[in-house]
């Protein structure tokens, strides 16, 4: 720390984001990236001519990409906000909206909380239930912007629709934050409720069902009034803070539909194999609907089992909080990686068992 | 605006970028982009294999494009900070180093005077000398955080690198902030003086004279402990601001530094015959060290000579503050490009003439 740094900085812990080692090849399943590449032509749409053109600012309105989202989703295009990354919008969403203060369950994605400490946002903790699913009469009536993430991570639980509906009708002077990154998976989108609330703005992500973590692409739908807040925010901090390749991407993936949900069916159908393999070597798995599975086993402690993993070369994600250190997150890859996953675990328990 | 709207942000306002007109192509030299694309290897870099390993999140630290900026300037790579853009890194360092306060000219780069209005850090504008350089005794012995851009925007002026040095030394309790985003073009660094000084920082940009606008990507060097501090507050805001393409691009830029020394060289050639031509015509023009002229004559409005070139196809930059009205800021393009732009001139000119 430098002694020029702001004192209300001085005591802020970074979000940190799963490890990346590069000290050997791993299978990597920590981080809920999408085992498949994108699409042919998305690929092909980055063509040396569209290279050579990065000499020129990319469009800082997005303008094609947000009328292609909205053309998808059955949208206007002023109801749609693009950013670098989820993490982007769900930045400016708390430096926007969240003045009165911020509430969130206790375990859902960690970046919540450093949002709130960033920007010395009030934030309340709502437990989640001993199951870990999220009680929504706990977020109904608060006097502060609520954030529920939808499927909710690390979990993978979802809330039904009409729960959700709940939360945003009962708070309707202040902001709810739908954070949608995991919901093509199987979930449902409170996206066909957005005309009915002006309170309510959806996250999404071309980073998990799009296979574009490496493309740092994310978008938001909200009512207009709420996307030009948004959108001043980012006209005072990164105007241009997309670049032509991505907005490229961007639009040459809303243009390959049917790939992505061919793709989603395909981790869906893994995701079931491997809950069942799971759950016959004894671990507890909580019903996912996102592109992870999050379990556990009485046969072995959490972190002993993520680093037994690590070991053989397959990455898993832990967490160090009390209540879900006995779980490890599991990112489902491809049919054939998450055949190597149930091999190395069923041989970590025998070998484990061995030595008990 | 929506009635969510945090009230510390409701009279913001936002940076206006130059106009991206798409109604005709014109000749743009109004947001001083480079007229030649990106060396012809770093247009090979990015190959369908680099596309499809897009599903993958990139490389949130950075490290080996640090590591190639650090050899080529002859830093430690921990004194190296990216950015999606220079406007990210100047965003974070007023966030985290302008609590005291801010101060810089009342003519430079626009955007400084909305991250002050965005984090309410009161900033005090000094003017420009009379001829539009910056008397550097105005910013010594500040108790607050300066920033100077260097050479200077829109004017294309440089302070001498002994002046800097003085105002450098003369806060050593706040942060100096050297904007070098226009460096390259025949300007003076300040960086060989940055183990020197532990209150410095200096921001650069691929975006001129890398031919990179549109790939977002900037860069800083500082001592080591400020950048932490940067670094603390990129992750806390978005820790993958960039994009695996976007981290391709900058190696390979890096390691085609002779391609874009030649561009510079093209330039600053270019600048030199814009700059007699329009003179010739009785123009007068700022002596420019930057990809831009900053140029005004008594014969014609500043106003109405950019719309008659606009509406001949051209675009430079006029800005409406009184002081500079009557300038138009016109970005260095291909010889050819400046050709086109001295006979429209002549032509404007002399209709013009025949009006009176």
């Amino acid at each position: 720390m430098s002694r020029f740094l702001d004192a209300r900085y001085q005591a802020l812990q970074a979000y940190t984001p799963g490890e990346q080692p590069r000290d050997m090849v791993y299978i990597k399943l920590n981080t809920n990236e999408s085992p498949y590449p994108p699409a042919p032509s998305v690929v092909e749409a980055i063509t040396a001519g569209e290279v050579e053109l990065l000499r020129l600012y990319s469009d800082p309105t997005g303008k094609e990409l947000k009328e292609k989202l909205a053309q998808l989703y059955g949208v206007q295009p002023d109801m749609v906000f693009l950013s670098n990354g989820s993490d982007e919008v769900l930045n400016f969403a708390f430096m926007a909206f969240g003045g009165d203060g911020v509430t969130f369950p206790d375990i859902t994605y960690g970046f919540y909380e450093v949002f709130g400490d960033l920007y010395r946002i009030p934030y309340e903790k709502i437990p989640l239930k001993e199951d870990f699913s999220i009680d929504h009469t706990d977020f109904c009536g608060k006097e502060k912007m609520v954030v529920i993430a939808n499927p909710n991570a690390p979990t993978g639980l979802s809330l039904p629709l009409g729960q959700v509906e709940r939360i945003v009708a009962s708070n309707p002077d202040h902001l709810v934050l739908v954070d949608e990154a995991y919901v093509d998976f199987g979930g449902e989108s409170f996206l066909p409720l957005i005309g009915k609330y002006d309170n309510l703005l959806i996250t999404r992500t071309f980073s998990k069902s799009r296979c574009l973590a490496g493309g740092r692409l994310g978008y938001a739908f909200g009512n207009p009034e709420i996307i030009a807040d948004l959108e001043k925010i980012k006209f005072s901090t990164n105007p241009y803070n997309l670049d032509r390749l991505t907005l490229r991407l961007g639009v040459a993936t809303v243009e390959a539909e049917d790939y992505y949900r061919e793709a989603c069916e395909k981790i869906q159908k893994t995701r079931a194999w491997t809950t069942a393999q799971l759950e016959s070597l004894g671990f507890q798995v909580l019903p996912s609907l996102t592109n992870f599975v999050f379990a556990k086993t009485d046969k072995m402690d959490g972190k002993a089992l993520y680093l037994a993993l690590k070991q053989r070369g397959i990455l898993v994600r832990h967490f160090t909080n009390p209540r879900i250190c006995q779980f490890n997150r599991i990112t489902i890859g491809t049919l054939e990686q998450m055949q190597a996953l149930i091999a190395a675990i069923q041989e970590i328990l025998e070998g484990n068992h061995e030595k008990l």
